[in-house]
């Protein structure tokens, strides 16, 4: 029986991975292990155990490591207490197999303490392009890991060229996309609206009319434009005169500055018809994104679960410009009347059809199959390829 | 004037980039700052900052985070905590550049500090295949690295592949090796007799006659057999009937279990004719590099240090199994007899002539000059090649 | 020439200790070294770096520390990594004296740093009974502590109680109220009342009529408790009908409760007559606090600064329960009738004559001259005193 | 049930709580959890989690924390990296009560860990003057706690100087004490011999015949006086010329420095008749002590046990100048010239009889009562006492 501890490091990781959780906890050879870290326990982002623990896991070990302050150096920091208690806890928990997922601080923390622990370090949402120090880090966890499970064709190319062996690279799907379409199957659930107009602060937004949803997050190499970024975004939300549901961003270097944009813009513009959510639940995200008329920001999900919902997405800016994406993603510079233009012609298009780029929903059967099928040796070894400069 | 931040991580180190800091030392545009940490601290393995000082270079900032336990898991925590120190500690000097060697905790500890902090990071050593955790972690910094320095043709292919830009990769060829070259230079030095046999315990060495060197170090990922395989070399060692000098092994997952190794090899073999070294300073060992008969082992030294030095080097094990050598180096398994069988004939065929694998004893100079005129941009770009798979 | 280095762990601690810093700074034969840490730094309390430098003062080092949570164990875990920082802080300024004020992690982190790096420790606010976890802190750091500055004399009295020797414990006053009385000295500050409208959200106040201030914080033995108690402090301010100053609470276990409470009341309360604040400088506190014509919390400053004020101050539940207090004060239990009945009370009285229980406004003159003329011995010796029991 | 966790910090550690663990374990009412931390885990001080497994206790957690270096500041990280574990290990088991034991780093750092997570603190060892730092950190720890379980009457006086209430301070004699009375009831061990010489390494050590055991540990405020007390007290045994076992120093700020001394000594004394032991457990350690002709050093073993035990101890240097002794300890400075006179003399007359300054071996039983009758309440309060000064 394998011990599979699975790393749950922020909200976004438990969507990324709950299909996979279930496949595992009936998986008869697979003895799972859930640790939080990080951003998941921040009572701020909304401690994600709770809801875990509803949905039936059982959480075996926590570790509360996530600093204070958006700067860079305490990213940093944040990095390095995780990855002290982490080895702690792999002592403690001792598994055969640690998975991890993303690009994140703890992604690269929980990578580090398993490599110099000798376990078996699974990735998932490796290979992709994105720009953003998140793209390193992504890349750097890659060259940590044993077996890859990645979601485009694209995606295993690149770790291919990065020297991974063939055998261990495998196009499974985002397990993402899974909790996408079954948070989908539950679509016509008539308490969102409800949801939505209780958490969260702003004005009362009609999910039955048409509406935007604002979902922008700092770039991390560019977090001293945060304030600037939030400012413009909110300012076309407003011209664009469609009630707007804003999510609160992401705990990176630059939130802060985002924050007080939010505070100080919701301070000056009392009139305003916009709902400032920060403890949205996953699957209720996914259903707005299914109904809104158009979704603006830099958040992956425009992208990546967008193209399987059939999202109208703008993207904004550098944080995911290198992303592979789908036809429902139009991109623009942060240019004010750029975006509005944009905004428009999309407003009048419509949805789009669902595309399986980054997925087609069965991922975690996928994944639990070849966990239990694949042996990598813990010595690693970098595959020479002739490349053609 | 940019700031350049050298982090010296372990006495090895500090070989590998002396040559770098006396030219950075005298180039006008840049202002040398020099951080010590991890083990290049420890009072056991040899505080190397008190002849960092007396080689004219002033120390900016220490940063003691070594572990005593050589466990897997405190490999990751001393990471962490390094990582942690290292943050205040780029806040503190705030450097434009950070300067990272090799492949240790300390070099993944400040990749990852350097990258949330949005600092260019510049890497020696990179792109060598050597197996080990170490090859995991160094190939982990490149994809967090902005400038590449490397040794070796093929290490400039292997980063190639990895999809780094041409641009910022370049064979300097190693700076230890001008550090080489330079102690080398006083191969003459009539005190070296001294003071091997004053530092270190055991037999006194007549470096006139012939005698071996028994460089052995723990492999992280096999650390289980640390002792058997330090056993084994200190047997074969006493049966090829020289004198020995025996290095102490570095601070890493099994360490414990060689240093118990030998003294309990040295409790019950009074009579041997070994000495046991921990304080070499590294001039001294390339001088005994060049005047052994044959060393033994499975430091890297032996592969590229001894190709420039010309010493007959069997290697041992899978430490350096995939590392590119010069014909001064043999491969033998953990059998005695093949061991013996091998050195033997080394021993009877004697020196090599030098060889620039590794580098030319110039490559200090190539490295400040492509700091001066590189300007990477700090958000890294990943460059898809065609692969040939 | 000695080295005191002054730790500043929040901006509470910067009004404590700025008189002594001048003083320092003035002293021919002191080299002033100013470190700042923990929620000092923090950017959602109100960094006081920019502050400390305005007012001509360098600081030598920061380290942020302070972790997002605000639960029991993330305090336990900020005491800790201040602590690992804090040793490499004092390896890097190297000072003669380090000194600490009050009662909180920071304090306790110092301490122990100190102590353990062999430097005579300074402490200010020893010696006061207060209830919570704070005063066993206090009262732990005394007894790591060489030389004591306290506010009023039973503190005294307690210090030697716990065998400290009577040569280094001194009466000086708390530097605190020096702050005090400097900044009533600018009480007609015609720009106080534009600046409290500018900070902050809520309703504009006008400082000539009467107002309210509301300052409570989280009771760490009582962290579970903290949401109810803020809403019956909210309750209570809006049955007295007068316009309501509410001061942000500090950042410690239970500080989240407080802020959803204070969050929730805003949101359901739109015709609310009160102004929210968190980024108040401590003169502005100062001089609001001799205007306001009630304080209403659990705020030390009501009793210690208060009583030199003279500001009418009720004091709600346990926090201070055991706290010397002259007759400014007076206490409640944590019932919305009780509160009511006194604060009207109070409100009839008006304000209070000043009084020096806590100090005289000449601490900072009296605590450099005697870290000039007092030299302890770096090993303590405990004092066995008769105790009648 | 309670939930009751012990926490090991030491080897030392274990022998002082033994007997209370094995009363814990049979307790109806307790949940006995075990935490192994800091030097008990340390490969070269011997990792006590074997032996303790061996006794029939689980180990519920290990936190290896303990830095390489001994020096100050790396004393002060060892103290927050502990903490930092202890927090998460808190929370992770959620003890109702946990036990601390003496004066070293791993105490403060669980005292705090349990203060700040609003535990009940149970204090064994506190009270005792004794010098160095481990005083002021043991009375700091008395400050955190809630139960004192002292070993004399004269610690309990100064428990409540300090201000505890009489109702929470015991006098149940030292644990320790309970272990060294069964260890001695095994006195007539066959093999205890054989394992002396089968240990360390140096001279074969006939115990038939008399010897002394030389006891040296580091003072952390003397710490760079380490080297010459270690030199004198190993040339006061060698002109004693009696057969020596030298226990290694504790890990500690000095230790290094020790240890070279022990080694060069070593190697410049080849014909010396000492064993150097650094593997020994408690048990044969108290049985030498009952048949050494003299013990020497500064080790509290000397005072504490050895009162017990009735050994002629020669107590070197300020170490344990102000601790409570029997008439089977005679002080000396550090002269050669006075150690010999007062060896000499002590060693004609010989063993002393048994004394129960610190215990009578009793002491788990009284504390396991106690902790069952006993329920202090979570906010401690200082007792005011009326001070002859």
């Amino acid at each position: 029986m394998k011990r599979v501890c699975v790393v749950i490091g922020s909200r976004a990781n438990y969507a990324s991975i709950k299909s996979v959780l279930e496949a595992f906890q009936t998986a008869n050879e697979i003895k799972l292990q859930i640790v939080l870290m990080g951003s998941a326990l921040s009572s701020r982002y909304g401690d994600i155990g709770v809801q875990i623990e509803q949905d039936g896991f059982e959480i075996n070990y926590r570790i509360d490591s996530l600093l204070e302050n958006s700067l860079p150096s305490t990213m940093a920091k944040t990095t390095g207490l995780t990855l002290i208690e982490m080895a702690t806890c792999l002592d403690h928990l001792n598994p055969d197999i640690v998975f991890t997922i993303g690009d994140r601080y703890e992604t690269i923390a929980t990578a580090i303490a398993s490599a110099y622990t000798n376990r078996i370090l699974v990735h998932t949402m490796g290979g992709e392009l994105t720009g953003t120090i998140d793209e390193s880090v992504r890349h750097a966890v890659t060259k940590l890991s044993h077996l890859h499970f990645v979601a485009t064709r694209q995606s295993k190319l690149n770790i291919l060229q990065m020297g991974e062996s063939e055998e261990y690279v495998h196009v499974t799907g985002c397990p993402r996309i899974d909790f996408v379409k079954s948070a989908l199957a539950n679509v016509e659930d008539s308490n969102l609206s409800q949801r939505i107009n209780e958490i969260g602060v702003g004005s009362s937004i009609d999910l039955l009319q048409p509406f935007l949803i604002l979902a922008l997050h700092p770039v991390t190499t560019e977090w001293r434009l945060a304030r600037s970024q939030i400012e413009i975004s909110l300012q076309a939300a407003e011209k664009l005169k469609l009630p707007t549901i804003v999510v609160w961003p992401n705990a990176d270097a630059g939130t802060s500055e985002m924050a007080r944009g939010i505070r100080s813009w919701r301070e000056t513009h009392s009139d305003h018809n916009f709902r400032f959510v920060s403890d949205l639940n996953p699957e209720d995200f996914f259903q707005l994104m299914s109904k809104c008329s158009l979704m603006i920001g830099n958040s992956s999900a425009g992208i990546r679960e967008g193209s399987f919902i059939g999202t109208p997405f703008l993207n904004l800016g550098s944080r995911q410009s290198h992303r592979e994406f789908a036809s429902n993603t139009t991109h623009s510079d942060w240019s004010l009347e750029e975006i509005l233009t944009k905004a428009r012609i999309m407003l009048e298009k419509g949805p789009f059809e669902t595309c399986n780029l980054y997925g087609d929903g069965h991922a975690s059967k996928r994944i639990v199959s070849l966990i239990n099928d694949l042996h990598p040796n813990i010595q690693k070894r970098f595959e020479k390829r002739q490349v053609i400069t």
